[in-house]
């Protein structure tokens, strides 16, 4: 077989067969999917969740993760926000002629082992071949179901006045690892990407409380962006205190030589949950207990005044609107 | 706002939030959708479809057609090939820099109005914009979820001795309406694509039997690789007739002129069933009541001999192999 990627690869004929079963097959082989029919069957009941997310990310391999592990980790998250257990996805590829095979294989083992980490199965996918320079090397998009279940209620309008936010630990560590990875910051050499699937973290907090009322990870647009949604679809305020959020030596020099702010820039392995006070502790010991929530820390809590803002309480003792980021400065970061 | 898509309506921030609530939500406003939650919930029992194709056409906007009704009818198509009734899509954008916001404005109309013709409701989204010359202006993905009717056992390795095949209409309209724009084709200015949501076609087909066995959409690769596809999956031979193949005078035509063959060019509102004999000519007639189906009309049958081939008699009696297309003639089709 070539060794990269040509037209046909794209044209559903012969190298379209090619491509499924010798370059995503020998990855992503089950039972669904190797049916190679044009939707996949599966039994479900009860409620569920459906979400969707295309990655752009440049560059496509940088540490802690590739293109491959964030589209997977990236649906796992938005289904693990709704309270939803993941089950199935779909993966369709747009990859420009001329990409590499052996590139686009290590995307798929990426996308196996943290399809297996996640417990969920792609089970119909699609791919997609354009002219060289009409896309830039691979675009993936995820969709995933997932089940929710029963009394299960968390959804962005649902924070209340008294709620505590936790946050699941440091922020800025995606974004700036990419960054990084463009600008060749060597001070930051020693950062990695958080890129998680999060939807264990999610269901063992369910074990312990079901006074979860929002969960939202904080992607683009950054913890900024979060909180300010979460502030408007429920109608309330939040005031969350600078001192208390966790950010990383690496990710603290590059803001401040980029002139960016760490609550801006993009996470792709941490979970922002708004909770009833009276469960807040139980929750928090709990979400420490997973490795991806070890530096969880309570940052703030819901308030009534302000209804639709977020308020900071500075380090150094004045409170200040965090407003929701406009322009952008990391374009392709997800 | 302004009238061309920038870099920040991808960001995640203020920007990306006025895409939504001005662009997107005019035309897709659904109670679900509006939550703006990261996944859409939803009540389902039974046997469910999943689907997802990317849609990556050139030109965008076509006779018969555009981007974004070709995505929610491929969609709608995929779902209806299970026998599913399909329910709810996801819609993927990943847009270039310096798009013209009218021009999106275009493609929403027309995926509202095909989602309205399907019943189909587009219940969570996602939207990235990557930098100028790093796509060619808009590539859209949807999945799909359906639910498919007890009973029903749609899939293409069921095709049995036998069976006959049945074609709902011409071939090739997409294809040829698509290379005809982009080569300036004169003679099949009159053409268009023939893009349509066919699950009420396939809806009416299950009114009359219950002994469909396998349904396709001949998109990508034309009648030639949907045919082959099927013979291999159900591991059995079909034999059809040249002469049965509804072509229109333009797609003969302009294939004669660009050296192409009608049963390789793609199809976007077509269906392929092989069904019961015994069945074969109520499920005909079902088919032909169906605005989408006047011209449909059994093209051949199923043989135990030549397993995982296609047999074509040619007009002109002799019968050749029709292969599954190698090679690219037509890139960005669909």
């Amino acid at each position: 077989m070539n060794d990269t990627i040509l037209l046909a690869h794209g044209s559903g004929g012969k190298l379209s067969r090619d491509l499924v079963e010798k370059t995503f097959l020998p990855f992503l082989s089950n039972p669904v999917l190797d049916k190679l029919d044009d939707s996949a069957t599966f039994e479900a009941s009860g409620r569920l969740a459906l979400t969707t997310d295309g990655y752009v990310v440049n560059p496509i391999f940088f540490p802690g993760g590739d293109i491959g592990k964030l589209a997977i980790c990236g649906t796992v998250n938005d289904l693990a926000t709704s309270g939803a257990k993941p089950m199935y996805l779909s993966l369709s590829a747009i990859i420009e002629e001329g990409f590499s095979v052996s590139e686009l294989e290590r995307v798929m083992q990426s996308i196996k082992t943290a399809a297996e980490e996640a417990e969920v199965t792609i089970i119909t996918g699609d791919t997609k071949v354009v002219n060289r320079g009409q896309a830039d090397k691979l675009f993936i998009t995820t969709s995933g179901i997932g089940t929710i279940p029963a009394g299960v209620d968390i959804s962005g309008s649902n924070a209340r006045v008294g709620d505590k936010v936790i946050l699941s630990g440091s922020i800025g560590d995606h974004g700036i690892t990419i960054i990084s990875q463009r600008e060749g910051l060597k001070f930051s050499m020693a950062l990695e990407s958080d890129c998680a699937p999060l939807n264990k973290l999610v269901a063992q907090m369910l074990e312990v409380s079901s006074n979860l009322h929002c969960l939202r990870d904080p992607t683009r647009g950054g913890l900024a962006a979060t909180l300010n949604e979460l502030a408007q679809q429920s109608n309330v305020g939040i005031i969350i205190e600078e001192i208390k959020i966790p950010v990383k030596e690496e990710v603290k020099a590059a803001c401040e030589l980029l002139g960016l702010d760490p609550i801006h820039i993009a996470n792709e392995g941490k979970m922002v949950a708004i909770v009833d006070p009276g469960d807040a502790d139980k929750i928090l010991a709990q979400i420490k207990r997973n490795k991806y929530g070890k530096d969880a820390v309570i940052i703030g809590e819901v308030t009534g005044e302000y209804p639709g803002k977020v308020i900071m309480k500075t380090k150094l003792g004045p409170s200040r609107i965090v407003d929701m980021p406009s322009g952008e400065l990391l374009p392709r970061i997800c």
